[in-house]
């Protein structure tokens, strides 16, 4: 495993586990994007992804990493949790810059129902969100 | 990368590249179960497994793979392709078996209309399979 992606896997699971999202944003690259499941068109910069990003983690219950691949900068890690009592299985696709940091995240979650509840919850905190930022 | 899985990536690869879709069937197990990307709720056996994916990879238009993992038995593959004009990005997750077959698949898509796209499609091809079967 890349010393940089090892590095990297330490912090990301540590802020996980110990649910310190604030700490995730120093982990983004300021030019990060986010293929989230629902869109096509990609998210870009740090202060969006992040706040996607924690929207989603605190949103599925019983989020937990399972299976994890490094390939030097390419990461692909399984996850599992449930959105009101729908299970769910999905993959974070992670590309790491030079300083170790997510550059590109993609995320795809099966199956339907759960995909389409998530969005129903994160789309209503993500406009809540736009809005305060343009207030 | 584990023999085992380098051999059947050789295998799997070269029969995706010439598109000769009866041949993948050896690599599948007799128990070999998928989660399919639009059900939680796996289908299990080879015949079923087969039909679905070959109906999955000839229904998506374009389909290549492009990143790839492998820890020990474990496969990740990255695949991108359209349907019905619908970009989609996604992952096949794969569990070899002792024999070096698929024993376990599952696949995730996103983004969400391409999902729903593709299971419009695949759903009406699978249910004519079934009904032949019963016949």
């Amino acid at each position: 495993m890349a010393a940089d992606a090892a590095a990297f896997l330490a912090r990301w699971h540590r802020i996980l586990a110990d649910r310190d999202f604030d700490l995730m944003k120093e982990l983004l690259a300021d030019d990060v994007t986010i293929g989230a499941p629902p869109h096509w068109q990609r998210l870009s910069g740090v202060d969006l992804a992040h706040h996607l990003l924690c929207t989603i983690l605190q949103t599925i219950e019983g989020f937990t990493y399972h299976r994890e691949w490094v390939s030097g900068a390419e990461i692909a890690l399984e996850f599992k949790g449930k959105v009101r009592d729908l299970d769910l299985q999905g993959m974070d696709i992670i590309t790491l810059d030079d300083d170790g940091r997510v550059l590109r995240l993609d995320v795809m979650i099966r199956p339907l129902n759960a995909v389409m509840t998530l969005q129903e919850v994160v789309s209503e905190r993500m406009l809540a969100f736009l809005a305060e930022q343009k207030a």
